[in-house]
C-alpha cells in the first residue's frame, strides 16, 4: 500500500496555560518546530481568541501545522500534515512538547489518500 | 466522556482534477463550505504548488478547514477541527463533496482534548 500523506494528531495536557495564551509565544515555537523538522514555512497566521486561547496555522510546502490551545484547560491540540519523507514529524512534536512545559503528549498518525 | 474538540478528516477520490489544480476555485469552495457549516471565516490563504495541487486553510472562530489536492491523483485531503456545537461538519463535506465532484467520499472522526 502506498499513500499520498501522513496526519498526525498530537495532545498536549498539563501544559503552561501562559505560554498557551500568548500568540506571540506560540507563533515563535511554532516556527521553530517547522524548521526542527526541516519544513520549508510558505505562510503563517496566528489569532488569539477572546477570552482565551490561540488558533496558528502555518502552511508549510510539505502541507501544514496547526495548534488550538485552551489555556483554562492546560491543553493544546496540534495536528501536522505531511507529504514529504524528509520531514521530520517527531522533532516538531518532541519541540512543541518541551516549549509548552507539556506533562503528557499523544500522537496518533493517520495514513492519508491510498494510491495503490 | 467530555471532549475539547472534534477533528474530521475527509478522503476525497476520483475528483474533477483541473478543478482541484484551480487555487480560485478551491478557495470559492472552501469558504462557500465553511458557511455551510455555519462556520465564520477569520482568516485564509490559498498557495499553489509546482508542479500540481493546491493547499489551502481556513481559520474559522471554531477552528480550522484545512485542503491539500492532488490533481495527478484526483485525490483531496479535507482536515475540519471544531470546538464548537453548532458547526455542522457534514454540511461542508458534503458540499465539497459535490464542488470537487467526487466519486467517492470518506470521513473519519476523531474527538480531541478529553477533559472529563
Amino acid at each position: 500500500m502506498r499513500f499520498l500523506g501522513k496526519q498526525y494528531m498530537v495532545e498536549l495536557k498539563g501544559c503552561n496555560a501562559k505560554l498557551l495564551d500568548d500568540p506571540e509565544f506560540i507563533g515563535t515555537a511554532m516556527r521553530e518546530a517547522a524548521l526542527k523538522a526541516n519544513a520549508t514555512i510558505v505562510q503563517q497566521f496566528f489569532h488569539q481568541f477572546s477570552p482565551f486561547g490561540v488558533s496558528g496555522t502555518i502552511v508549510i510546502a510539505e502541507s501544514h501545522i496547526n495548534i488550538h490551545t485552551w489555556p483554562e484547560h492546560a491543553y493544546a491540540a496540534i495536528d501536522m500534515f505531511t507529504c514529504s519523507d524528509t520531514l521530520i514529524a517527531e522533532n516538531a512534536i518532541e519541540y512543541l512538547k518541551e516549549a509548552l512545559e507539556a506533562k503528557e503528549c499523544t500522537t496518533s498518525m493517520m495514513n492519508r489518500g491510498q494510491i495503490d
